[in-house]
């Protein structure tokens, strides 16, 4: 893993592991389709690109992670005089054939690359890329979007998108009682199991109880939820925890997410039973030539605007009661996994703060986004 | 990976992927817990070390893969002199507070490590082992195991298990319907995401669409599935297609498993829909101290002696017609998947010879052990 050049606190990152957790998914077109069903994101890229053809007639495109080319087809459709495509995964083979299929390989190139290791002929205008995981950061995909950035994009070149948001809200979770119910259940059959096999085989098992309840603990309540909430479910103000413009964002700003926040829950909430984090992304174009229309895709809770990256829900237990007036502050933290950096450890606090009665609650966990 | 030694021809294994793909699982007692559940396992590897007392009482025993530690503490409980107990993962912290727990931490002494890697400071009498995945062979742990007794393993002494035999049926499957099924949705449902793509994107799929075809086929029909046959599915005489002495095998006889087989098909079976794997091993003790009592692991199919393992099956699409007095004969060849040497690739040819009528029908195909 030698000249990768860098930061020297994060560790190497092994390229066989990396595949074999992360590029292997983005292999199947299966996968790809999934997010080409998804049709809240595809009309925002679609809108984005159409709707500002000035931004590609005649310029030249890096489409970083192209997967099956949808964009880079779409940039060629808007005019660009030259794309590249670039793609880690065998999905490249992919790309090749529906660019060509659909007549505009003249002016897709696509390369099976790392983004990281790419050697373009030129720079570019723009850098278009679908690098967002859940609750934004899950993946480190933007890493590499601002690795080519600084290498091929040209001063003053636009990003697409743009701007990047993060956001948390306290939420009433329809996942609560069922996670709940399972970890409980999870627990009673151990019981059962140490019984049985101190009876049968001898064995007392009963010394990794605790290790098995913090395992399971860990996998049914700490694991962040994938949930498509309804707006109904928010019960208090979302608050914007972290904003980014993708022509300046470094490396350094999404390795550690930190915010306090503070807001006030919404009358009537006895009690919120978890935090929700979500994000959305703009596209406004470059300062220099901003956008003619400036389109914005939302992954925040909504009834029939959902996406494939719903919201990713932390769980709170016991969950917390939120007595009238009250507000919930707290911080977070969300930071890379040291097994895994594409998945995050996040530490959470929250405190409902101010209501009637007596002294608030408060919550703190860890919680990993897997 | 250099300094492994060994067949040149075998890919150098990266052993963080290694990890991502293989030993993660292992990591959680969740997933031992399911093997530690499995009553004929359990029940058989019980009885091969306390029915043999004498192969354990003052012996030096080697536990490769510990797991929880279960084997190596009845191997002490047994009356073994000293247990080495390896195992890869952070299980082994889990399998040392056990051995504690149950009194033998002044016999068994476990080692974080890949039985690779292993420094013991002396040879042992017995090697016991539960290294057996889906149709025998799957995981490739083996491998680690005729590594340990070349290595560990005193002249004479006993491999437990002894004997590991793999068999094939011509079966019924009852998943058949279901794969086919869900392949079938799966594809018109890519027709209808090709319509949609074209007229809402401007973007013409179809070009991808033999490509998804042969990607669904392989997850839906040419993945071997796991199923819990009962006996009456089971529609033809078994075959044994492969048997082994532990004490002697070589990585070289398990990397490539190849058979030609023929068995009568039974009466009043019209066709057959898939061919089953399975495997069982015994507990023979060595050559020179055979076993007081022959203990027995089959996961043949079975109407309430089922294990965790189930059986391996291979879909036949279509069903193979076997008419009146037909014999189903064929060849399998398992081999090491490039991709991921744990996993198997398997090259199946079938076809339905001297029954009553026309020639017999043949199928063959590449199917996978995921
Ligand atoms: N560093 C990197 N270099 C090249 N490709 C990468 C990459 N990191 C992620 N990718 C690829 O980026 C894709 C992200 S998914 C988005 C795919 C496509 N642009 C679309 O919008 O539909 C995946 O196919 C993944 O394999
Ligand atoms: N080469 C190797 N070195 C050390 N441990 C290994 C190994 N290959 C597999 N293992 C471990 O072997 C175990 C196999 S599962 C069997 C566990 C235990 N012996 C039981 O019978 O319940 C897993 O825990 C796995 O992590």
């Amino acid at each position: 893993m030698s000249g990768r050049g860098g930061d020297a606190r994060r560790p190497a990152v092994d390229k066989a592991a990396d595949f074999a957790n992360y590029f292997c998914t983005y292999a199947f077109l299966y996968h790809q389709k999934d997010m080409l069903s998804d049709r809240v994101r595809m009309t925002a890229y679609h809108d984005a690109v159409f709707k500002n053809r000035a931004h590609f007639l005649g310029k030249t495109v890096l489409d970083v992670g192209t997967g099956s080319g949808i964009l880079a087809i779409w940039a060629a459709q808007a005019g660009a005089r030259r794309v590249y495509a670039v793609e880690a995964t065998d999905m490249a083979t992919h790309a090749t054939a529906l660019a060509k299929a659909n007549g505009v390989d003249h002016i897709v190139t696509v390369l099976q690359a790392s983004a990281e290791e790419i050697d373009l002929p030129e720079k570019v205008d723009v850098l278009i890329s679908e690098w967002m995981g859940y609750f934004l950061v899950r993946e480190s995909m933007l890493d590499s979007v601002i690795h080519a950035r600084d290498k091929w994009l040209k001063p003053g070149g636009a990003m697409f998108p743009s701007h990047a948001r993060m956001w948390v809200a306290p939420v009433q979770s329809a996942l609560w009682d069922a996670r709940q119910g399972e970890l409980r259940h999870s627990l009673s059959d151990w019981a059962a199991f140490v019984r049985d096999t101190a009876g049968e085989y001898g064995v007392d098992m009963g010394a990794l109880t605790d290790a098995y309840r913090r395992e399971q603990n860990k996998y049914f309540v700490q694991t962040g939820c994938w949930e498509s909430l309804y707006p109904s479910q928010v019960v208090g103000r979302p608050v914007m925890i972290r904003e980014m413009d993708c022509h300046t964002v470094t490396v350094q700003d999404v390795e550690t997410v930190q915010a306090d926040f503070r807001t006030a829950v919404f009358d009537g909430t006895q009690q919120v039973n978890a935090l929700a984090g979500w994000f959305d992304v703009s596209f406004k174009g470059s300062k220099s030539d901003p956008a003619a229309v400036e389109v914005q895709l939302t992954t925040a809770p909504s009834v029939d605007e959902g996406t494939h990256w719903g919201q990713q829900v932390f769980l709170l237990s016991p969950a917390l009661p939120t007595p009238a007036g009250s507000s919930v502050a707290g911080s977070i933290c969300i930071e890379r996994s040291q097994r895994n950096h594409r998945l995050m450890d996040v530490r959470l606090s929250v405190k409902a703060e101010g209501g009637e009665g007596a002294q608030g609650e408060e919550r703190s966990g860890e919680f990993f986004i897997e």
